[in-house]
């Protein structure tokens, strides 16, 4: 394995971040780049990336062409990424020629959800029950060991929904694997939970740790529709949570934002559903309800500056814009709160197109 | 005179703004038009503007040279511009072909403060005492009416105390007319005010008027220092504020954003400074003390679209960096805030390059 490159200074105002993927994440992640006076340049497979609009410079190219990756590395003082499927060989590459963070460690661990799964069991934190599957034994085995209702995941490349399948026996899993074509999967037990949460938290290069206050999040159709926060976690426990995603930031030796995808059990207990290695959609109101936001924050975490101040002012509501939901944006510019819309040509379904957040009270001060 | 084109709907999401100038208050439109889902187009004579950092759109070219212009016009759905010295003959040539706002008419009236004056005057509005000065009788017509101190400006083109001279006697006029090169001049009454302070406004489209909270402003060398809000104006002087904005708005039968620089005299009364038909220096800290800021209020104008909430929901502090203060970025970026940075490569004396904004206090709500 050959030596990554490093941060060994802030990078001043007027350096590039590199930013692999082009979505929503990417633009608002410029957006805050802009703020601190530095530059961005998109490198997105898509021809239209939404982030393109707002980046100073942009590549169009597809995540395995080295030598338009070389010159992306040339061009750029540091690189993040802003979805976790980059190929891992693409941020392994780019990781010798300038500093790439998360680091691609990170990033592979939580590309695989067996891996994610074990590497949050090492660190003795609760996960819901699960086993690896890949053949009709592990069905049987796995059902004996996880019991039914279960879901079934793909290990790799699932996101909102997509590669799941739900379990009721041994069967269902077979005729699951032969739908995902053989890929690897994972068996996880079927949690009864009170509530979903999560915490939205960054860990500096300078390794000072930074955790908002978590949200509680519900979901529509396996996708995030809305964000809460102050969520109905007790002070303890959101304190829990703070202390389970700096056990992961360290375990990681992580620099950026990060999420940790919770399920509050009826008996309180809270599992780990998963980490995003990135800023997370259940992160969005951090934008107006808290000074810095999560993209600031990741900004200054990958740019080697301190973090910044992300404790919240207000309290906050988030809800997804999804598919034909922001066709009516003459009648959402109009309700008041803070409409975002993602410069997306094509509202398709499913397709996160935008949100609004609404600041609901203040704090007392 | 030619017909301007008007709006005749709101723009769509993905549409394009264009705007004219590409300094910070370009910039950080452009950012407030992402936010929306809008694309910005930047029309700037700079080469490296910073606004071009954070447009799909850049125009390089001089605000005379009428093909590119008219390119320009075809390439946006609406036009606005980021500061008032847009020479008229370019805002009233967009206009015959795109929806051009604020109105040429309100531009050009804010580009001479004589005629400003006037215009304030004529709307019942106070403003110190003026005088129109073009010779040696004016001079000593002018001093008698205004008395001494005064302050002598020319009528065009000053910002951040450039054009200006202190005035004791006539010969002080004269003098300072000679280094005017003989531009047509204003001189005005030297107001021993308690404070200063500015209203910040909006008008919609629609016809619709949203003011902020007014803050008291701070100057150092001219230059706009601090903002902090809430100011000492009491609420009647607030509410008197916000109604003269109103009938300034009224009168100009506006579209966007505007601010009036005030003058609080000892006696309380209100009296205007200025006109700044643009978004307002003395606006930063809406970004982070409002939920829309007057960035995105001016966007949402121009664009055709409601006007947002601008109520403020915390105090706020906003300071400028100015000049050199920027190069000390890295301790800023640890003093907690929201920190911007312009994207100016150059530090020159006296250069606007960042500002922080503090909120210093949340609302009791």
């Amino acid at each position: 394995m050959s030596e990554h490159k490093r941060l060994t200074a802030p990078i001043a105002p007027g350096g590039t971040i590199g930013i692999l993927g082009g979505g929503q994440l990417g633009r608002m992640l410029a957006l805050a780049a802009a703020r601190l006076g530095l530059k961005t340049h998109i490198y997105s497979d898509e021809e239209n990336a939404p982030a393109f609009q707002v980046a100073a410079l942009r590549t169009h190219a597809r995540y395995d062409d080295e030598a338009v990756l070389a010159a992306f590395a040339g061009a750029c003082d540091a690189v993040t990424f802003e979805f976790e499927n980059v190929p891992s060989a693409t941020a392994e590459f780019l990781a010798d020629h300038v500093p790439v963070n998360p680091n691609p460690r990170a990033l592979a661990i939580c590309q695989d959800r067996l891996a994610e799964k074990n590497f949050i069991a090492s660190l003795g934190l609760k996960t819901p029950l699960f086993a690896s599957i890949a053949s009709a034994d592990d069905a049987r085995d796995g059902i004996a060991k996880i019991g039914a209702p279960a879901v079934l995941k793909t290990c790799r490349m699932g996101y909102d929904g997509k590669g799941q399948a739900k379990i009721a026996d041994a069967g269902d899993i077979v005729q699951a694997l032969g739908s995902f074509k053989g890929a690897p999967a994972i068996l996880e037990a079927f949690v009864d939970f009170s509530f979903e949460a999560s915490i939205v938290a960054a860990r500096g290069a300078d390794g000072a740790f930074a955790a908002y206050d978590p949200p509680e999040n519900a979901h529509e159709n396996h996708i995030l529709k809305r964000s809460t926060v102050p969520s109905r976690l007790s002070a303890a426990q959101a304190d829990e949570a703070k202390a389970m995603a700096w056990k992961i930031a360290e375990a990681f030796g992580y620099v950026g934002v990060f999420a940790v995808e919770l399920f509050v059990g009826r008996d309180g207990a809270l599992l780990v559903n998963e980490i995003a290695p990135r800023v997370h959609n259940s992160g969005h109101w951090t934008i107006e309800a808290c000074v810095v936001s999560q993209f600031e924050q990741h900004i200054r975490a990958v740019a080697g500056w301190p973090l910044g101040d992300g404790s919240r002012h207000s309290d906050a509501v988030m809800e997804n814009l999804i598919g034909e939901e922001a066709n009516d944006w003459r009648a959402l510019s109009a309700r008041g709160g803070a409409l975002h819309l993602y410069g997306k040509s094509e509202a398709r379904a499913g397709r996160k197109m935008g949100h609004i957040t609404w600041l609901t009270k203040k704090d007392g001060g």
